[in-house]
């Protein structure tokens, strides 16, 4: 029997009409699709995004996968060992699955233990990646923020992997996405602030869903802990327009066509 | 009259069926779309993913606007300028203007433009982005190349900035994503070559068009002049896993499941 094909299928940052036409296809025609959850009690963010799209009646799988939000071993590997075994059987009973999964497949997503574990383990596996909208672009999108243009350079960090980097990178930079922000906003907050960015800074949390919460002014939260599924944008937009950075200033000026 | 609404309209890399729901909504209705053209005489890349989609005998305005590929001003200014006036005109009649754009509407695109000029001349605009997906996404998807996981760190630069910068950028960061590579593909190969990374490189243009063109082998093309949609992308993938990079090796061992 052909093995089955893995499909990773990105679903955009949370609004369920930010999926692509492509995405929408194969949740409608795939015989199995696997849904990751934190845990049995947690609803499932990916699911929220497909289920007003699912068709009913279709005999199609619901495949529920937990991969626990830790960063222990000895909790994460029986877990994530069981999540691939269930996708292999369905892939070796000769049935194609789609991954789903919040954002794109390939930026900080769990679709890629998944798509590198399998590929190890099924020599010739066929995979498909469905690109999704990545909440690197839709958060500067409803912040009103335009992240990055002409000869601007964009960096996209954690934001947890350290405040010292992250100055010397908010200096080399035009634009700047910290991924991960809940846990060290009050650092954050510090580091613009003396680096006088603060002005230049966005924070937002579940981009483009109902719960979606947008701060311009940083100091307002400069104490809280924040959500997981937060950022902070930071566009200097020092350079402003399509002519090279070290163009002559009164060729610059001269773009600011009015 | 109410002025009418600007939307910035993301269309996804380039295949047809990467445009989101909420995209393929308003190509439906709005009655009027704005279509970026370098000249009259080339086609509009964004025309040709949204023409499968448009309806016919709605009324709907088709406004090809120049926005030639030039960086001299005096081509540039009178252009621009004719553009945004052209837009002006229907949204102060109270039409809503749809803005189409391949990609994302904030990242290297026209849009930014359009939108900062078209906010500055009026004021209290009502103003939306419809984020698309990038070829920031869809190239690493396209060649099967996760691009940022964990704690990685991803920096995206047009490849023309400079290149010394080059070289520190691609020692600090994990991922890096390098636009705008046609003009410049030697010294990016000697570069990758000498920083030993020419294994985690991957060349790529037109992704997800039927003119798709995927390298591995970035010898191969060294010497060629590429087209303007190309993007090499460098994937390190040193750290690859959900553990800090900080970690015991012997604990980030133990996270390669089988």
């Amino acid at each position: 029997m052909k093995t089955g094909k893995l499909i990773g299928i990105g679903l955009g940052p949370g609004a369920s009409d930010l999926i692509t036409l492509r995405a929408l296809r194969h949740l409608h025609t795939l015989p199995v699709l696997a849904i990751p959850r934190p845990n049995p009690w947690t609803p499932s963010l990916a699911f929220r995004i497909i289920k007003e799209h699912l068709l009913t009646d279709n005999g199609q799988e619901h495949l529920f996968l937990e991969f626990p939000m830790s960063r222990d071993p000895e909790i994460l590997i029986p877990a994530w060992t069981k999540a691939f075994a269930a996708i292999r059987s369905r892939l070796e009973a000769g049935l194609d699955v789609g991954f789903v999964t919040q954002g794109d497949p390939f930026v900080f997503s769990t679709f890629i233990y998944v798509y590198e574990s399998l590929k190890a383990d099924i020599p010739g596996l066929d995979v498909e990646m469905v690109p999704g909208v990545s909440s690197i672009n839709a958060v500067p999108n409803v912040a009103g923020r335009p992240l990055v243009d002409g000869q601007e350079r964009l960096a996209v960090i954690p934001a947890t992997y350290g405040i010292e980097d992250l100055r010397s990178i908010l200096r080399s930079f035009d634009s700047v996405v910290l991924m991960k922000v809940s846990s060290i906003m009050p650092q954050i907050v510090q580091v613009l602030e003396e680096e006088n960015l603060l002005e230049c800074s966005v924070y937002v949390e579940k981009a483009t869903t109902e719960d979606q919460r947008i701060i311009h002014d940083l100091r307002s939260i400069r104490n809280d802990r924040c959500v997981y599924f937060s950022m902070v944008v930071v566009t200097k937009k020092h350079r402003n327009g399509i002519l090279r950075g070290d163009a002559p200033k009164s060729e610059r000026e001269a773009l600011h066509v009015q």
